[in-house]
């Protein structure tokens, strides 16, 4: 069996340790380094307190240099938006770099300007990244050298829109609303994230235009229509995980429950990640801890209403990351990843 | 000082539960007789534990026909819908009755049929109703002897869409998506409620025509504007209280964010329990324990977003209910009520 | 009716937020000086968004010297620990000062540096304090300039133990275990306190004689018994407010369990703020939001557990400072305070 | 590799699903049957919806007599204490039983009269049953061929306090306060385990000897000190999964932290679900879904606290049911579950 050497570059975040738990799960990785610059040298355990009895990986974090000397075949960057990059450089040479930020995700640099108020970092690599959505760009996957893995939104926002959008015709104007666990948020000692603040608390933010997600979602989504409008809506709920989207298309013209249930079936009946719901909607629980999205619909007439769920932490980012790793170095897809959620 | 008798029926269930501490701090109340059913003759304190101390109430549960003898002057009907008006037959004709439930609320018998199944249970008052949604009908609110208090999600939905169908002009699909704290089910012992359910977990239900609040809701806004199609699609998020509604319009034509100011100021610049937030958006815990509805809003170009919330058991429920007396029997419209929400 | 001004020092932490809500419901409270260093000028509602529509409070955070101009006759500090005597030293001279810190609380100063690693901030002004525990030195608070307010721990392990103490013969050594909600720990941002480091987690910390109100505690006891000898474990538990004690204690006899309700009958049956619950375990949601303790007991033989639960931001600060004030101005002992827990 | 058939009686409980999960992922299980008396013929995914995509299991719940012409090699039974026994009936002479109930765990039958007001079920079998508790009767449990799996409080209790009581001489007197997580009450639609009634909620019961689980502990402990007076308080705290427990010990002399270390070491450094932490307090977050104890401990003088924490669905019951399998069949001790805890 093929073993390979992962590193996990800014592992102290919550997505960082999720890949920690994953890689160490996964029966084709061998070694694991565990990398944060902010804690080089510490052990994991005195801040990671509940990773213990790793047999992958030494219980130390490391630096990027010390990363680098020990020829990762794969390194997962796990970095804030803007940064990734920059810390990344080392490794984009002997390494397939699968990265969660969205330093590489939008290759249109002024798309990628109204997002994130600057630059590409690196628009010398847009060309050669691949955006790591598994489910619909599996081909590219299979011989990138640089996966920019989707954010949460967009993963959970996509899934369910893409074939519609494909199969049918649909007015521009598409309302998203969706909501977020708080970890979604990343792992930030702020007034906001507090349990305090959380705890019994819900509302919306960054609505309509505003959320830097936006770009990622409509990029997508043109491809398939050019004119396509979409106003998103997140809001953040008392979740630790979890992620949930309500998408309304309105089509041109009247269909069946069934006619969605076709088109669905044929873009996701042999998708190991993906489950079609019949007549049910799907909760956050459903998924938990699974690397699986879960996918509902209901039709009134001409409106069409998309119901989609997954873990934020693992199909929205750590669990999607090894699923594309799985698929560039030719693993069981599912290798390492559960399909069913937590009770 | 006028002070009055208080009859609280179904005094077991959540909305219930809230009107008895409400009535125990409102000056004008001089007695509050407990109704249940269920537990008549049992101490409160056997139920409802944390309810000590009350000086207005003589901590047993009672039958509605002790409660009759008493000749209480208001009734507060806290009891499930179809079943409200047959209880509070005693009631009708000597008591202010503000009934909690849907029984009252739709005057047109086939839309109260789409909505719950069967005809409305008295068709002979539904002429002598008044819809209690105070900031709208406080006029005929100040002369009814019966007031159907409305739903929550009508409440946190209606104020802040109203003022805009009234002085705009729209396309008439209206999108609403809604989160709802676990306690807007009702204190129903069943498997979907439980902690081990909801806990870390949410989703969307009875979405897009399905849910029988959403008669409550159009007939309101159809009063405005007749053509309005509203899809209503309500999530349930781990909150035990609390409620968020984010409205998307589309206006016939664009808009400034300060004309969308002017409006609202015009139409709830001098209500107690109505705040504007300028530019931010509103969390459920603003408005937790108190009687308040937050709302604000976003544009993009002919887009309206709007975002409102509330607590569902206060202005939802039993703070709304305690406001139409107060409205009714001519007491201070804030007394026994909060403005401002918990920390 | 005699009315007054309060000024509020520290008014962004949890317990200034919950004493603005208080106050601006206390009908002898005329006017409320809302005091931040770190806020000072912003408003109130930019950071603390739930408090709006007061009618005591300008809506802004304003410094020490303008409170001090305002001449208040009541100051209550909600200051950290070891900071709070110097802040309040302009207040000492013309104002009544309930200090919420541990500043005041212990008299002894080698017991003081034990607890917090240094000498009493103004050992000059201890003989003058009161310590705030009302229900055991009202008399004393009646006449106090300067009152310690007692912590949560202490509070509601007190309580309980301190008539039992009084009463009955028992051996020294006294087992508490306690459980405290995560507002307990002050509004920090720190990774400890994140939603997403709280929720689903528990755990016990500062054990045995390890926390700093252990002295506290212990030197009340030890008014009554010299030799008690308490271990004071306090555990963490995902809830916002609310506090449980459960307490071990061995009687030199055994003893039935009416002889136990006798003598807190005897030490309690007239407090409006303590109810005894005969059988029945006390849960934190019977007092959430009102100023009351629930306490209760099991006999084994000779071994008694006691259990007592508040909530901890009310009866174990800010619900506790005002019952202070009320005792030493004269004012109703349960002005502005619910007796009745939320449902 | 050996592969067996497994039948999870009582598949629809929580303990029940979380069996389905751990049995779907072990790499020795080859078909599991999931049996459910109230869902017999209804499929799984109606009742557990996150349980999807296994390929162990047909997605039917099947009655007893199904899963008995299977001749399922080990059968857990995942029912009610006083109930399992009979419903176990087939399979006690062809399969291995490992049994969650408290059937049979206590052998001397005036015990089990006094934790469960009934004779044992199953008398004539208790000589043939070995207590699960895996760390402590790994000997036994390989040739057993009926296990009581160990109930959650006595797996966390016992297992900190049996190597003190073995090495040390202590006071009979031992006090213990434990923490658990809303699951350990079962899956039951009742009033008290609502998300609205356990939600900011927490609070002890059945407390000192009140609760069944008291007479489970101390006959574990009195195999080694036959004197010891265990006072057990369990407490009810907010959390889906988890339990702490804290004990309190008096030791006839003074020791060390050293020693104390060294005992735990001793006794369990070659453990692998068991973790000794140094100076640091366990969180149950620590072990979250994973089947390890994490213990620590605090000296003070002859006074000895220990902190223990687990998953109370996996070591405290499934998990622990199958380190009993892989225990009995000869797998590697940790197949199947998780060393390390989620994030």
């Amino acid at each position: 069996m093929k073993k390979i050497t992962a590193a996990v570059v800014g592992a102290t975040g919550y997505t960082g340790q999720a890949l920690l738990r994953i890689l160490e799960g996964h029966k084709n990785i061998e070694k694991i380094i565990a990398v944060s610059s902010s804690k080089n040298g510490e052990k994991i355990q005195a801040f990671d307190n509940g990773f213990w009895g790793s047999t992958k990986c030494d219980n130390i974090y490391h630096s990027v240099k010390e990363a680098f000397f020990e020829k990762p075949d794969v390194v997962f960057a796990a970095l804030p938006h803007l940064k990734s990059a920059e810390i990344c450089e080392p490794f984009f040479e002997n390494s397939v770099v699968i990265d969660l930020s969205a330093d590489f995700r939008i290759k249109d640099e002024n798309l990628f300007f109204q997002a994130y108020g600057q630059k590409p970092p690196r628009p010398d690599l847009l060309e050669k990244a691949v955006f790591g959505l598994c489910e619909i760009y599996r081909e590219d996957i299979k011989s990138a050298d640089l996966i920019a893995n989707p954010g949460c939104y967009p993963t959970c926002t996509t899934l369910p829109l893409f074939p519609i959008v494909k199969a049918l015709e649909i007015e521009p104007t598409v309302v998203v609303n969706a909501l977020s666990g708080v970890s979604g948020a990343g792992r930030k000692a702020v007034d906001n994230l507090l349990f305090c603040s959380r705890s019994e608390n819900c509302g919306a933010y960054s609505a309509g235009k505003m959320h830097r997600h936006m770009q990622e979602i409509e990029k997508e989504l043109k491809t398939v229509k050019s004119d396509i409008d979409i106003y998103f809506t997140p809001h953040l709920v008392p979740l630790k995980q979890g992620m949930e989207v309500t998408t309304f298309v309105t089509l041109k013209k009247e269909i069946s429950n069934d006619e969605i249930a076709e088109i669905f079936n044929k873009a996701y009946s042999n998708e190991p990640f993906i489950r079609l719901l019949d007549n049910q909607f799907p909760q956050t629980a459903f998924v938990r801890n699974s690397n699986r999205v879960d996918i509902s619909w209901q039709v009134f007439g001409n409106k069409l209403i998309l119901f989609s769920v997954q873990d934020n932490l693992v199909k929205g980012a750590s669990g999607q990351a090894v699923q594309n790793m799985n698929i560039r170095f030719g693993f069981e897809e599912t290798e390492g990843l559960r399909v069913f959620g937590d009770l």
